[in-house]
C-alpha cells in the first residue's frame, strides 16, 4: 500500500482563512494579528478581557518512555482534539512549536502526522511566526552585551571563566558546541572558552513559556544569571541593563500563534522548550488563553511521562496555577515490545512474552499519574495495522488492574473518526474518576530532597547519589536564594533510570546527580544526571539535502 | 525648541490598513500576505502578471561622502517620495531594511527621520517580516552542512584552512569575529579557525537582493563558493546539496515587504546588503515590482556616491537591466563644512572658506554622475536651521557651473511640504536633461582593469597598486572563470581615497588593493582596499540599554 507523505496530505488539505478559525474559537477579530492567510498571533489582552470566564478542562497527553519505534504523541494530541471537535465539544489544541534544527537533521517535521496534523505544516516547521528567531536574537543580544561589558572594562568584575550564558543558533551544529572566541587581538574582544546551544535549549525559551504577561516576562529576563564574579556574586541580565531590549525583541513572540488542524480545529502552537534542561511544554499564555476560550483543551508534554508529565505537573502547573482534568498516556504495541527487548526489524510480529516484559514501562508511568499525581488517566494505544487482538487484550487486562481504561486510536490513518473512542474515554474519565491533583512536592523541601522525591517516587530509584561537585553546587544555589525553586531534571528520556539502556521498568537502580545550574529567570534549578546534549549534530545525510522548493514556492521533501 | 523623537512622531501617526495602501498602489488583494495590520509581503507572481506594463521612472538618491554630521539620505528619499505623492504623482518608495545590529548599537533606527519616515518604524527596525532571520538561518544551515560534511569523512576533500564561508548573527558582536570551533574532542566536530559576520554582510543577503525569481535565487545559492580543496578546486553550496533547503528557508524573504510612509505613500522596504563587501541597495524584486506599479520610483544606495551609486549603477542596474531616470545627490551644509575641516562643535556657525574647501567633495560626486554615468542630477541640500543664505548661495553657484540644479529639502521638519521644491526639480531634470546612462565598464575588461576604471574615474586616483597576494588572487579568480564578473569595491566610505582621513576631494593618491574574494552566487568579485569590518562591535553604552517595551507592548527608547 502506498501511503501519502505528511506534507502531501497537508498540501492537499483546504485550510480555512485564519479569521474563520478565530471566529469559531471565539476570538474577536481585533485581537488577531495575521501572519499570511493561515496563521495569526493573538494579542495577550484577550486573556485579560476573559478574566471572569471560568476555565475549561485541561487534558495532558503524555507517553511511555520513547523508543525508536515511535509513539505518536503529537499525532494523538491532534487526533484527540479533532475527535472532540467532531463529537461537538468546544475544544482547543495547544502544542509546542518545532525547532529548525531537527527539521534539517534527522527527525523531520513536528506537526503531527498522517490525517492528524496541524497546518500549514511547512510554515510551522520552518520560520512560522518568527518566535524562534526572536528568542535567538534576545539570547544573543544578552551575550553580546555581556562580552561587550567585559571588553569595555568589566565594571561588574565578571569572571570570564565562570560565564554560564551561551550564544545560540536554531540549527543542529556540533561545530559550535565548544569554541574559543574573542580571539584576534586587542580590538576583537577578550579571549575565553565558550559554546553555542540550539535555540530551544535557551533559558529564554523556558522563560517565554512560563511568563504570564509582558511585565512578568521582563522581570524574569532581568533575573537571568549570566555568570559569576570572582567573589561568587551572580551577575544578572538586569545588571547589564539588557532586559528592556530583550523584552522589546520578544513582545510579539510572547503572543500565542493560532493555526488549525486538517479538520479545522483551532490550535495554538506556541513555545517549545527542551524537555531535559527545560520543562518541555508549550507556553502558559497559550494554555491559559485556550482554557478561557474552550471547554476542553488538549495539550502535550515532551518525552515520556517521567520527564514531560512530571515537569508539566510540577513546573508548568505550579507556576501557572493549572489543574489538569485528565491525562492521556500514549503507547504503541511496537514500542512496548521494544521495551521488552525486541529489535526494530521484528516489531511487526506478534510477541506476547516481549509485550509482557515491556508493558511495565507503561504500567509504572500509569501508576505515577494515577497514584502520585492522582489524576484520571486513559491509556491511548496508537494502533498499527500489525497489532494483534491478543496483544491489545493483554494491554487492556493489565491496565484494568490499575483501574485505567484503554482506548484505541487510529487518528493517523483516519483522522477524527479514528479518535472518537479515545475522546469518549477521556470525557468519561473526567466525569467519573477522582481528581485530587497536586504537584508532587512543596516549595519548602531542600533542592536535594526535591530531587530525591522525583527520583524515588517517579523514577522508582532506590536513592540518589550526588557527586561532591553537585552537592556543593546545590548547596551554593540554596545560599544564593534559589532553594525554593522546583527542580528541572535533565535525564535520559529513554529510561526511568539515568542509563538509556535500561528499558521497560528497571528496578534496583540509583540516580547519580553530576551537576546543577540555576535558570533564575525561568525559576527552576536544572539538575544534571549525565551529559545532556544541548546542541545536536547533523547526520551523515541530513534531511536538508532532500528539502527543496519549486519555482512556485511550494516546499517539497519535508517529512 | 523641543523636538519630538522619531519614534514619538511615528507612534502618533495614524497608519492606513495595509490593504488600503496596497489598493492605492495598485496591488490586488490576493497578491498580499499580511504580517500584522500594517505590513505585508507581495507575491512575486504580481511581477509576472505585470510583465507587459511599461516601467516607471527610477530615481536614485545618493549622497556626498558621509561624515559624522549626517546627510539624511533615507530621510530625503522618504520626503521626496511623499512630495511627489503630494503633487499627484503615482510614486513608490524602495528602501533597504535595517539590521538589528546597529539598532542595539550606536546608530539607532534606519527608517528615515522626523516627518519623513516609513512606518511602523519599531517593527521595521526590529524583526519586521523576518527576512534577516531567514537569511541568517540559510547562511548558518550552509555552514552546518559544510562542517558536517567534513566531520562525516570529508568526501569532497575540503581544505579546512581555506574555508571562506562564515557563520553569521544579526547582532554587533565583536567577540565572534575570530574564533576557533570544533573543539572538545572527537564527537564535537573538527577544530579550525573560523569567525562570524553580521547577517547583512552575508553573501546570501547580496544574492537575495540580486535575484530576479525563486529559480534564479536557487541557482545563485548553488553557485556560492564556500571554500577550496587542497587541489584549489572551489567547493560550492551545490556540491553540499544545500541550495534546495536554503531556498526553502528564503522563499518568503524574497518577496518584497510593503509598508507606508507617515503620509501613506506606498513603500517597499526590502533587502539591505552591506555597501562595502556587497552592493548596498534594496532588492531587484522590489525595485522591478515598484517600476511596474508606479510612474516614479524613488530608491537609495548605501554610503556616498563613490560606493553606493557606483555599485547601484555598475552592479544592480547591470544585473537588473535597469536604467535610472535621474539621480539626487544629498548633502548638508554642515557635512560640507566638515569636509572642509570644521570640527563637529563648530558646524553650526557660518564658515564660507571651510564650505568652499569642502564643496569639491560634492562637486566630484556630481561630476561623476553627470559626466561618467551621464545621468540628470539634482543636488538636494537637506536644510538645517543654522544654514545661512550665503552658504546656500555658494553651493548653488558652484553646482550651476556643472549644470546641476540645487533644491532645498526640509522634509525632516515639514514632511512632504518640505520636499516639493526638490520633487519639482527632479521632475524637471527628468524631462529636460539628457540621459545617456550606461554602466562604467563592460564585462570584457580584466578584473584589474575594472578596478582601475573605478579607481581612476570614480575615485579620481592616479592609479592602483595591487599587493602581490591580491594580484595573484585576482588572476586565480579569472582562471576559475570569474573574470567577467563586475567588481564590488570594499573601500572606506569616508573618503574618495582608501584613507578615511582624506576628506573633501583628495588629489594625487593611489589606491592599494590588498585582497579579493569571489561572491560567486551574487555574481561579483569583492576587491578589498583595506580592513573592512564585517562584524561591528557595541559601544561602551549600547543603545540596547535604553530600549524598552511597556506593559502594553509599546516600544520605547528606539531612535
Amino acid at each position: 500500500m502506498d501511503y501519502k507523505t505528511d506534507i502531501e496530505i497537508a498540501q492537499e488539505n483546504q485550510m480555512l482563512p485564519i479569521f474563520q478559525v478565530a471566529e469559531a474559537a471565539g476570538i474577536p477579530e481585533h485581537y488577531l494579528e495575521p501572519y499570511g492567510r493561515y496563521k495569526a498571533k493573538v494579542d495577550l489582552s484577550l486573556l485579560d478581557s476573559l478574566a471572569d470566564k471560568p476555565d475549561g478542562k485541561l487534558i495532558l497527553v503524555t507517553a511511555i518512555s520513547p523508543t525508536p519505534a515511535g509513539e505518536g504523541k503529537t499525532t494523538t494530541s491532534v487526533g484527540l482534539a479533532d475527535a472532540m471537535h467532531r463529537i461537538g465539544k468546544k475544544v482547543l489544541l495547544c502544542l509546542r512549536e518545532p525547532s529548525l534544527g531537527p527539521v534539517f537533521g534527522i527527525k523531520g517535521g513536528a506537526a503531527g502526522g498522517g490525517y492528524a496534523q496541524v497546518v500549514p505544516m511547512e510554515d510551522i516547521n520552518l520560520h512560522f511566526t518568527g518566535d524562534m528567531h526572536a528568542i535567538g536574537a534576545a539570547n544573543n543580544l544578552l551575550a553580546a552585551m555581556l562580552d561587550n561589558h567585559i571588553f569595555q572594562g568589566n565594571e561588574l568584575q565578571i569572571d570570564v571563566r565562570r560565564i554560564t550564558w551561551k550564544r545560540c543558533v536554531d540549527m543542529n551544529d556540533r561545530q559550535l558546541r565548544v569554541i574559543t572566541d574573542g580571539l584576534g587581538g586587542r580590538v576583537n574582544g577578550v579571549p575565553r572558552e565558550d559554546g553555542f546551544d540550539i535555540t530551544v535549549a535557551s533559558e529564554i525559551m523556558a522563560i517565554l513559556c512560563l511568563s504570564s504577561s509582558l511585565a512578568d516576562l521582563k522581570a524574569r529576563l532581568g533575573r537571568i544569571v549570566v555568570g559569576y564574579t570572582r567573589e561568587d556574586r551572580p551577575v544578572t541580565a538586569g545588571d547589564l541593563k539588557a532586559q528592556g531590549a530583550m523584552a522589546a525583541l520578544l513582545k510579539d513572540a510572547l503572543k500565542p500563534n493560532l493555526v488549525q488542524t486538517l479538520e479545522h480545529t483551532p490550535s495554538f502552537v506556541h513555545g517549545g522548550p527542551f524537555a531535559n534542561i527545560a520543562h518541555g511544554c508549550n507556553s502558559i499564555t497559550a494554555t491559559k488563553t485556550a482554557l478561557k476560550l474552550a471547554d476542553y483543551v488538549v495539550t502535550e508534554a515532551g518525552f515520556g511521562a517521567d520527564l514531560g508529565a512530571e515537569k508539566f505537573l510540577d513546573i508548568k502547573c505550579r507556576f501557572g496555577g493549572l489543574t489538569p482534568a485528565a491525562a492521556v498516556l500514549v503507547a504503541t504495541v511496537r514500542a512496548l515490545k521494544h521495551h521488552g527487548g525486541v529489535s526494530k526489524e521484528h516489531l511487526g510480529e506478534e510477541n506476547l512474552p516481549a509485550l509482557k516484559k515491556g508493558l511495565p514501562n507503561l504500567l509504572h508511568h500509569l501508576e505515577n499519574l494515577t497514584n502520585r499525581y492522582r489524576l484520571p488517566v486513559v491509556v491511548a494505544i496508537n494502533r498499527f495495522p500489525q497489532d494483534t487482538e491478543a496483544e491489545l487484550a493483554l494491554i487492556r487486562e493489565e491496565c484494568a488492574k490499575l483501574g485505567a481504561s484503554v482506548a484505541l486510536s487510529e487518528v493517523w490513518a483516519k483522522g477524527s473518526e479514528g479518535g472518537v473512542e479515545l475522546a469518549e474515554a477521556v470525557l468519561d474519565a473526567i466525569d467519573e474518576k477522582e481528581n485530587r491533583f497536586s504537584p508532587l512536592y512543596g516549595d519548602d523541601l531542600s533542592l536535594k530532597e526535591k530531587v530525591e522525591t522525583v527520583a524515588c517516587q517517579v523514577y522508582g530509584a532506590d536513592g540518589v547519589d550526588f557527586t561532591p561537585a553537585a552537592a556543593k553546587e546545590l548547596s551554593r544555589l540554596e545560599t544564593l536564594g534559589f532553594g525554593r525553586f522546583p527542580v528541572c531534571m535533565a535525564k535520559t528520556q529513554y529510561s526511568f533510570s539515568d542509563d538509556p539502556a535500561k528499558l521497560g521498568w528497571p528496578k534496583g537502580f540509583r540516580i547519580t546527580v553530576r551537576g546543577a545550574k540555576v535558570s533564575a529567570g525561568a525559576g527552576f534549578v536544572v539538575v544534571l544526571t549525565g551529559d545532556i546534549m544541548t546542541m545536536p549534530g547533523l547526520p551523515k545525510v541530513p534531511a536538508a539535502q532532500s528539502i527543496d522548493v519549486d519555482d512556485t514556492g511550494k516546499i517539497i521533501g519535508l517529512f
